[in-house]
């Protein structure tokens, strides 16, 4: 009995400890980075009572929070994070639970952001240490958001004795960038490996996602969204991952016609989707995947020479062709991301250069 | 109730016409290769019965798969397999389900191993079409069982009028490699995708795996049962991922002095740990990695006097120096793992060559 009493006082004193040693303040008192347009909830990228004709699935994907990310000053030693999350809306066999659910954080040395720490929370309702017995010097946070998770809210543990307060965008310009689960970030190991994120850290240009998986075809309401973002300095298309070869040829010239009227001369980069593994021996999919390549081609043809400003990147295969970078069949591993990433970032900077984003 | 009774007959025509397409055989009657000695239970790699020692992780884990797979000729349009699994061992956040679960194939082409598909079933008592539509000719098939579970029976299905046969062991010579989940291949995205199976089909060279997640710590129980692996032509160690500094200076050598007493001449060749990306801010992980590095550095300096045949690979990062390849901080992602395997490979020819090896 004594023994217990013992116990009990200890783990009583070390709860009281432990919390007494941080102080949480909410993340919407930080910066949160990565939107395309305001939305009233903090953590959905799209305000889906404003914009109508998305499916359910489509808002449940535009609710979750790929490609957001607060950014912050601290010189806490260590950060806790208390997320809560809305019901779960992606378990997708090839993707891990640190990107689906978990936190990307990186800290900027030396003017680059250097990987610091990765993590999904043990389980719903429990805070989560992500990064822990650093020096006390200032530091700037790039934190990624869940990329398969719709937040409710968030909240940022630091030393009691510690600052933490928002700060600045550290990316310039904005590029608004939509597609399928591939820029989405399906089958990534973390957030900040989805390859638009890897581009943004690496050249420092802002980049706006609203990738949303499986759901990528050229839709007429994702025009109308795009055609609100005035103040992008471009846009990047991962448009032909999704649909058909009959979608591609029905639905392209529109869409573009649809932006351009809203937006005359931003411009618009269209980029060709990747070789699938699935088609080194099922012969209906490689067909099906050549036929959709083959669409893009002819009818991007055909938007460059009727639209100004309007790109198509079309290198062979962006993450390589030894055959080894993919999670299941569909979708890359971060080996192929990382590829992906570092083949497509020189072919925009091309076109961004052109436009005079720098 | 018409309706009703329609689409009854119509589900049951439908079920009876897909259950005549395929027919199932036990995996059993295929060959199962990667393990460094038989055992009576046909998907575990340790008979735990026999060896004794083992903590209950340690036993759950010698009964998961990796490194495991089945080779076999089929002509069949289709492959699908019928699982059945023991309780789930290792859910970690950083693991997707197609590596813990899920199975990974591989066909032969051009005398080289070419991903064809990997997949874990949508839910447990699921069969799974791991591969459908491809051309009936003949094909050598290579197929990785899940990474963390256990088995307790599979069958492989294919075309009714197909046939399907146990294939002779397609890799030269027998290494045993044991190690940490590196080595065990978490956070990679599929079974095949662990560096000492990428190894395997790059060379060629046959590896039996019995590494296990947390708990390759020198152990002389584990040296016991390898003390058995008499035809082994090299042992690899990924010995000091999971030790502490002070665990690595006291059971080194009586870890290799038990070996050598009963496998004289065999080659030991162990393998530095890696850099892990959590020390990259977190001042005590950085230096706790530190020491284990050094530990192992002093301690194989005087095992390579002590013990002939006795080898130490240290290079300097194994998965780059660039800090993009962490899936959570510790657990590389495929970018890390395949890099391993690009870095590993000529240092381990080395000193196979020197043996015979190749």
């Amino acid at each position: 009995m004594k023994k217990h009493l013992f116990l009990f006082a200890a783990a009583l004193l070390f709860a009281c400890n432990a919390s007494a040693q941080l102080r949480f303040v909410d993340a919407t008192e930080l910066n949160l980075i990565g939107k395309a347009q305001p939305t009233p909830h903090p953590y959905h990228r799209i305000d889906t009572v404003r914009y109508k004709g998305f499916t359910k699935t489509e808002n449940q994907q535009v609710r979750c929070s790929p490609g957001l990310a607060l950014v912050f000053r601290t010189n806490s030693t260590r950060i806790e994070l208390r997320p809560e999350y809305a019901s779960f809306v992606y378990g997708g066999a090839s993707t891990p639970r640190v990107a689906s659910e978990g936190f990307d954080l990186y800290i900027r040395k030396d003017g680059e952001w250097l990987y610091a720490s990765s993590l999904a929370p043990s389980k719903r309702g429990n805070d989560l240490t992500i990064v822990k017995e650093m020096d006390s010097s200032e530091k700037e946070c790039l934190l990624y958001l869940p990329n398969y998770s719709e937040l409710l809210s968030l909240q940022v543990g630091v030393d009691e004795n510690a600052h933490i307060e928002p700060m600045e965008n550290p990316f310039r310009h904005k590029i608004v960038i939509f597609g399928s689960s591939y820029t989405h970030g399906v089958s990534t190991s973390r957030a900040g490996m989805s390859y638009p994120m890897q581009i943004e850290r690496s050249t420092g240009l802002y980049f706006c996602s609203i990738a949303c998986s499986g759901n990528c075809k050229l839709q007429p309401y994702f025009a109308d969204y795009l055609c609100d973002v005035k103040d992008a300095d471009a846009m990047v298309f991962d448009a032909f991952s999704n649909p058909d070869a009959k979608m591609i040829r029905e639905r392209l010239i529109p869409f573009i016609a649809r932006i351009r009227e809203a937006l005359p001369t931003t411009p618009l980069i269209f980029v060709q989707t990747i070789y699938r593994e699935n088609g080194n021996f099922n012969l209906r999919y490689r067909q099906q995947e050549a036929d959709k390549r083959q669409a893009a081609r002819e009818m991007m043809a055909q938007a460059m020479k009727q639209f100004d400003n309007v790109y198509f990147i079309d290198k062979k295969n962006l993450t390589g062709d030894d055959h080894v970078t993919s999670a299941d069949g569909i979708h890359p591993s971060d080996l192929g991301y990382w590829r992906w990433a570092k083949n497509l970032e020189p072919e925009l900077l091309k076109v961004f250069k052109k436009h005079g984003i720098r």
